[in-house]
């Protein structure tokens, strides 16, 4: 499919008529509690980010008109003609199929099972992409972030939840069902090792000991078995995971373990998914990686020590474009499909 | 890259003569002990293979000039025109970085270290594209064996090694260092379960459990450990993998219950695999495939266990073209790089 064979202009110049004409694209990022906006200009350039809260109730009825007229506005404010507009990325929190239907997803109230992004396109008029918002970031850091200029790249992003974006040969792994780069449910302990259900309905999911939640559920768990254990945890009401990483920078051996524990699910889940697809680097996104060196080392040292030889020195870096990541991951979704 | 721009015809007719024009392509598939090698036309058809031994005598030192000889002297038998061969693929026992560096081949007594496409193109005198042997078999899959049609595959090849290739979106994932797809270093055990080193030096990958190798050093390792222990497997001097299927299928236990081991271990790495690139299908080959059904169904359900929901029915299907993947992939490789 080549939906803008009809633009025969190139991003800057035009050669029919002559004049530079602007190309936009528009990155969206559908998140639980707001919806961030991005308008991008030719040169790939961010010229305006917003922000509209998302309105969940009703399983979200009101989401995808409330997009149409946020992106309409914009354009009327800026006096921007409606066909100098590429195309609208959009990134949701659940899973894209390859046929475009967006599966219900849990924390818009069930709001999805519908192709979402035709549903879009038939409201603005604009050509509509919709992919993952993990999916969406790891474009976004591919593009302009921490895999800048790589075409194979592990995104991982360490949240409430975990999630993730796999990137081989400059595209998006996005897989039969969607589920492609879904590493936080990769099954990481033996078989009755776990009593507690992943969000999932498995249980030993990656997810559960290497995101936010999943070392809060850890220290949790750790002080409550041992009631004797001393550590500066015990003096916060309920520990976050800030506040792990602040008593382990403090010297906290119990938080360290803790981060310890964390570092070595991850570095040796993608050791594993380094023997899958091999990457150029890999680039840790989410909240939890604000915390910054303490994590990249830990993963870096414990990535050492599962992976293959010849992978052993792949590059472990944070991410770069933080909460940005999903709009010009969105985008540039929009600029990949203009150039097939 | 184009390197086939010169050739204006296509595969059937020649806009510039009006006559019928026959493209050839060679895939090449260098074993540890025989060269397989394919001649194909022009509607990917195979017109002839035959094999030569390989002699790894001084590092392999001949083994590019075998080659290349025996290309030679099949287009002078069959009186084809040198122009009118398109290309080389070449599988390789070992990695093939993006560079096309060749790492050395262990089973070629350490043969590579250079580029292999280049030399071998020096040669013969045309476009010659190396890739990793397992790679190979994965792409010739997909295109004329157990993952025709599709784009997206998870192949595994169960033999002495347990190899792989992922394909995604249509394209090999060769990865960073050329180690894409290599899941028999996947670290399947905790720390401190496993004793002996893998052929890569580390311990607790799933080709130590998983591969003919593995089964076969699991079995001796269970019969070792409780010589009061009844099974049939005693009845063999030195048990084959596929002795012990045979004695599953006659209803021994202890067989069975390797065979279980075995599965679980298959089906909870591909579960994890599949969280990653959530393929299509799943194919299965190597010498171990032969055993049918029995391996199928038993990786079908352990998989179904440790699947993520979204990809529980992913199907896992025999691979069908035995030992000619190889040469199949290798040519394969030589038709996407001439639509690229």
């Amino acid at each position: 499919m080549r939906p803008f064979a009809a633009f025969s202009c190139d991003a800057i110049g035009c050669a029919e008529t002559g004049l530079i004409t602007m190309r936009y694209v528009f990155g969206v990022d559908l998140g639980g509690t707001s919806i961030k906006l991005g308008l991008f200009g030719s040169n790939k350039s961010l010229l305006e980010r917003w922000e509209i809260p998302t309105r969940t109730e009703e399983a979200g009825r009101e989401i995808l008109a409330d997009i149409a007229s946020a992106l309409q506005e914009k354009i009327a404010d800026r006096g921007i003609n409606s066909k100098d507009v590429m195309g609208v990325g959009l990134g949701v929190p659940g899973a894209v199929a390859d046929d475009g239907l967006v599966l219900p997803c849990v924390n818009l109230n069930g709001w999805g099972g519908f192709d979402a992004a035709a549903a879009l396109g038939e409201r603005c008029g604009w050509t509509v992409r919709a992919l993952n918002d993990a999916n969406a970031a790891a474009l976004g850091e591919m593009a302009f972030g921490g895999g800048e200029g790589k075409q194979n790249i592990i995104f991982i992003t360490l949240g409430t939840g975990l999630g993730g974006g796999i990137i081989a040969n400059g595209r998006l792994v996005v897989g039969a069902h969607g589920a492609g780069g879904e590493i936080g449910h990769i099954k990481v302990t033996g078989d009755d090792e776990e009593e507690q259900p992943c969000g999932c309905g498995r249980r030993g999911c990656l997810e559960q000991y290497a995101s936010a939640t999943g070392i809060v559920r850890q220290a949790n768990k750790l002080l409550k078995a041992d009631p004797c254990i001393a550590t500066k945890l015990r003096d916060v009401a309920e520990p976050t995971c800030v506040d792990i990483f602040n008593c382990a920078k403090e010297g906290d051996v119990v938080a360290n373990a803790l981060i310890e524990d964390m570092v070595r699910s991850l570095g040796k889940a993608l050791a594993g998914i380094a023997c899958v697809c091999d990457p150029e680097v890999i680039v840790v996104g989410g909240g939890v990686s604000r915390v910054g060196d303490i994590l990249i080392k830990g993963i870096e040292r414990s990535f050492a020590r599962y992976a293959f030889p010849a992978a052993k020195r792949t590059p472990i870096v944070l991410a770069r474009l933080g909460n940005d990541a999903g709009i010009y991951g969105a985008a540039q979704l929009m600029w990949q499909v203009s150039r097939m």
